[in-house]
């Protein structure tokens, strides 16, 4: 699969071409910028650890610091440089809160939405909004969207081209892994699972990690046997029943100390990926794409094919092609020089 | 529900009745020290913070020394008195490990294989084992079969009156609940979940504490709906999805952060709650006793209710009992002056 916004340009250095886009994803513990050149190629990147929950005093100035931080070489004088962000920046405790907009969206409603912040030296953030999934249990969602559109619009080629009608499931693995449906290129419905999260929690606080032996390497029997048990019987006592097993394994002597993390984690995700059948309505002709580059994402695509899902792909980030696509949406770059 | 061991003699202060057994609760973070009289009534009960965990050093002198700061004034100076624990004390960590007995298990079958430990003054402390239930995910407890067997006695006196046959599932609400299944006086096979533990650490150590908001009372409506959560369609993707959503509710102003924890523990007890049909084959008409003083004891009342359960009691602690019971039948009693 293609990764979008990396095309390059052959005869000139990316550092002499010309800045179209500033993009950034702006997160709890990082902002990383990409600086995007003609078409959305990436022509720099950078990450800082200046997360909204890493930004002493949080006001306007220690938001604008951080930004200047990151990128105020790129910036030029021109105030009509345009630039974008997603993620936390927009929460309640972020720079300004850019309200939630309701699923199911399109990027073209999720583009007509975006809130400005100007900033002192006169160029205007544009701030894209979380997405809301309202119900007996409402779903929240901020950063995720927009690599789902950064996706979906490769994946709708596709679909056209292969006459593809059925929703497509998007998988974001993560400490909190969302799992995105998408039809026509419209996020129709989502789902959070906390999984990351809780399987740091259980080992750093909770009796299960005084067993368990750091270890570098993975382990993929352990792994798999955590996959296998989530879909045993004894499995469908859920998570609060099953992960007792991965201390009284290793006290028996019938697992290792140094996999019963690997264990602990085929555990979670066998659960997780179990649940998605009931939850999402899935077969296992469900078309299913998992967006990242880490090793993490092959825990996923494991347990999924464990599961019986045939048609699983893996995607790269799509990131700065989810911040170029809404910006070429909300006419950011027409306005310029498109 | 009669509490054992606490019938009253009358016309006889307490503390000038003679000891017929100093019997011990030692566990990870407490020590509680009984001492019974005849019948097994409760003459004192101390409590100390020397659990295994709380013992510095941890060899022989530790353990005899916390064992003189609960009861040297009890013991004569007559080697004969009989000593009996049960509890972490002999697990891998505790004073001397006493190797599990397998499940199923009857009360005679435990109380022939204590394990003595002699103390510098010449007494002999009696330690139970605990129970381990092998298999596909062995299981192991400590400390709950002795209050089971103590419970037990009485209920198959119940159980013979009123010609009940059927098996007896027994709870043990706590950091790690215990579901142990008793037929006929045996234990013949228990589940554990660790919901207690994760909910502690799910509240202090995951991103769902910032927004709970402490609180005195206890939010009954904020359980009831974690409890009706659990029982729904949406409930039925697991304990990792439906936690998101006591973050979700508060943030989206449908549930108060005051009832955040509530919410939080009617989730997970509903969870497990539930799970007793598939790993316990339960019907509405299983006979059920939790056993616990606690509070924690009425919400799980309150959840089995919910999910349908009719027959359902709460009986006291049972561990002075269950130690009488084992020591009367491993004839440590009998051999004094009964």
């Amino acid at each position: 699969m293609r990764e979008y916004g990396c095309e390059s340009t052959p005869g000139q250095a990316a550092s002499e071409r010309k800045t179209h886009l500033i993009a950034l994803d702006w997160g709890t513990s990082s902002l990383r910028a990409y600086r995007l050149g003609e078409g959305g190629q990436v022509l720099e990147t950078r990450e800082l650890a200046r997360g909204i929950m890493q930004l002493e005093g949080g006001g306007d100035e220690a938001f604008e610091h951080a930004l200047e931080e990151a990128c105020s070489d790129w910036l030029s004088d021109e105030p009509s440089d345009p630039l974008i962000a997603c993620g936390m920046i927009g929460s309640a405790q972020g720079w300004r809160e850019a309200p939630y907009i309701q699923s199911p969206v399109t990027i073209e409603q999720l583009s007509a939405v975006l809130t400005p912040i100007r900033t002192s030296r006169g160029h205007v953030l544009w701030v894209i909004p979380g997405v809301i999934q309202r119900g007996e249990l409402p779903n929240l969602m901020r950063g995720e969207e927009t690599q789902v559109f950064g996706l979906a619009a490769e994946q709708m080629a596709e679909q056209l081209a292969e006459q593809h009608d059925a929703p497509l499931l998007i998988g974001l693995p993560g400490s909190h892994s969302k799992w995105v449906t998408v039809e026509a290129g419209r996020i129709i419905g989502f789902h959070t699972f906390m999984t990351g999260e809780v399987y740091a929690a259980l080992l750093a606080h909770t009796i299960l990690g005084r067993t368990a032996i750091a270890s570098d390497g993975f382990d993929v029997a352990a792994f798999d046997r955590g996959l296998s048990v989530a879909g045993s019987p004894e499995g469908r006592g859920g998570v609060l029943s099953t992960i007792f097993s991965s201390r009284s394994l290793v006290l028996t002597g019938d697992l290792a100390g140094q996999g019963q993390a690997d264990y602990l984690s085929g555990l979670l995700i066998g659960h997780e990926v179990r649940a998605l059948a009931t939850l999402c309505q899935t077969t296992p002709e469900q078309r299913i794409v998992l967006i990242g580059n880490s090793s993490l994402c092959d825990r996923y695509l494991r347990a999924l094919k464990h599961c019986g899902y045939r048609t699983t792909n893996l995607a790269p980030q799509a990131t700065a092609a989810g911040l170029w696509q809404i910006a070429k949406q909300a006419a950011l770059i027409d306005r310029r020089d498109l």
